[in-house]
């Protein structure tokens, strides 16, 4: 009788333990080149992990990059079943934004401020159908001089702010990637360098970049997980 | 015996109406501001059902305009499942492309080609998987020079090029309105004009516009529907 | 001996009329569509006429409007010839910029910053191997948002600071609109509107807007010309 | 006395030799990156001087670059008294319109077609007050496909009849490179390529392109300069 009892004991343990695998967070990053570098050594994504391995959280966590060069926030609608619905992740950081700005000027192909939020709509409403966590965050950069003069600051702050809007509207968390960027460079870019502070090119992330972006958002995967 | 057996026979011829009401084709037409214009009074659309009505066959259509101004391909593929999809057609005639290049000079927000490859193919994919019938038309003028020497004939021919191919690649039936609308204007723009020929604006429809379209596309969808 | 000295008086209060004449200073305003409105009822040009009446300077000056609408600074520079140097003007105010912004987006049709620069100082250079003396203007709006998400902000930000370092290399006088728009918005557009508050459109000017162009450039004027 | 004959006869030879000096034809080619190309080896201006030496007239004529890369046509106006009018040139072959139209696309800093045409006559008064023969060129190409689906094709060909009437207006000789490279394209480019036929990259000249252009322009200054 103890014996099977013991027995009954163990399968019971090995049962909590499935349980916690099974509760176990699928976090997808969900954006473009920023977002595809990210899991690279040093990526911000990688940082991620680092930064869950060190407050020994790292169990709890499965860290997924779905970044893409050159995608815009209808790319990210396009394959948001493949990349994202069918992964059933239990949070999805979209980090989009960017690319719908810059590549009016480079490419005459960037996204009207409407389609870009109606498209933005659409990705939560999706994913929330779905009962998934999401995160939004603003696009930090592309230039980083501290006196609005990178040429399409402008355009930038604007769909920044309808970002933030829609984090608002539906009570959403927010990574203000592009006011902790600013902040950042108002303190240590004295110079009013277009590049080199927290990016390579005024757009990637370099160390410094890739550290910040992974801290801003580890605080709240945290929060929104409950850890 | 007589009124039994012609009593029945009624029933059945009523339902043999019946049927063929149900046979009923349900044709969406999917577009930008061409084909919400398409609706009105001698659009194209209407003239289509006035051509169904000439030669009897009104009975067997459900002409549907789902036009939407300054819609691109990528605008068609968000609102597919409410416009398109959800209504069950039999057939939708896809006719966008215009947008996707002339938004590239007026707002910076057109299409690059290899997305809008993309994003066509998407909506295919999804309307095969409903067995709809497709027909594809290439978008027919922005200037109706024809010396091409309209500001955006290259691109214009460019995106046509690649529909001809999903067309060809998917066995699709194709709407050459890119080709009828030159040899049209070929032959009676002898005075270079930018528009007024079959366009008001270089671009929307005028009565000999909604006319050409209506012929075209009828000769496509009645061949298609086996009639 | 008393009417030749009167008639001696007479000549000498003649001659010292046409002194007077001779030192009238000839003003010419040169710049694009903005200036041009300058000159009509209510417009900056005008209402810099009715400063130098109130103060008794109206007859010290002769303020003449060359604005053309749409010009951008290669415009200025191909019509120099004919609309400044050849009427031998004392003071040249140079106003232009929006376009040169304005249109990379509106046309495709904006100019380099590099461009801009080199033809800015290729105006400088000729008028002043004339002995024209030159006030700079930065350019004001496109957009009135304080929060620097008007579109293009950032690329005007940059042109004003090309134009801030021309004057300053040079040593000429700087007529600061953009900055002056900018502390005025942050004061009376606390709701952020977009317009309305110096423009009536985002860029051209409303009562107020041309009043405050008036004023600063009236203040510069005056202790360039010694008064 | 002979010493004295012999004396004279030499400074007669002199004078002849210098004579011939004065008839020598000074021409410069004033263009874009694809004339300052042309004067490296292997460039088409290279490749007039070898045609002259062929025909022995090498002796007749200065051949003379004057390309900067990137140059619209208001850069050429300019620069056009420093590198043109002050060199006293005998003909001038105006070769400009590629970077008019593509930076448009690239760079949101084209030229507006009726400014390419007022600078373009602006060039050209300027150097008929100077009684400088001038050469018009089309230019050539932006991409090599010759189904029209180049995307810049009907921006291009728009401005090259833009040249061609200003060429006819003033009864100036016009070298139709636009028209000479679809020709050739149409004759040598049967794959439909974009590049690898006339040019290295749709718009720079490879060897046959180089070639083209310098039998085109040389049978055109030879003409002009009665040879």
């Amino acid at each position: 009788m103890k014996v099977f009892a013991g027995f009954t004991l163990g399968l019971f343990l090995i049962g909590l333990a499935s349980f916690t695998m099974i509760q176990k967070k699928k976090i997808i990053f969900f954006g473009d080149s920023i977002t595809q570098a990210g899991v690279n050594p040093g990526g911000y994504i990688v940082r991620i992990g680092e930064l869950a391995t060190k407050e020994n959280l790292a169990a709890q966590y499965d860290f997924i990059g779905a970044g893409i060069g050159g995608n815009k926030v209808y790319d990210l609608y396009l394959r948001l079943e493949d990349d994202v619905l069918s992964k059933k992740p239990d949070i999805v950081v979209i980090y989009v934004g960017v690319n719908d700005v810059w590549h009016k000027r480079s490419y005459g192909t960037g996204t009207d401020p409407d389609k870009f939020e109606k498209f933005y709509n659409a990705l939560i409403k999706k994913m929330q159908a779905q009962n998934i966590k999401i995160i939004l965050c603003t696009p930090a950069a592309i230039g980083e001089r501290t006196d609005f003069s990178n040429e399409l600051d402008g355009d930038l702050n604007n769909y920044s702010t309808i970002i933030r809007n829609i984090a608002s509207k539906n009570g959403l968390p927010l990574v203000d990637l592009r006011k902790a960027f600013l902040d950042y460079n108002t303190q240590y870019n004295a110079d009013n360098k277009e590049s080199g502070i927290l990016t390579t090119d005024r757009v990637h992330l370099n160390e410094k970049g890739n550290q910040l972006v992974a801290d801003e958002m580890w605080k709240t995967i945290k929060s929104l997980s409950g850890r």
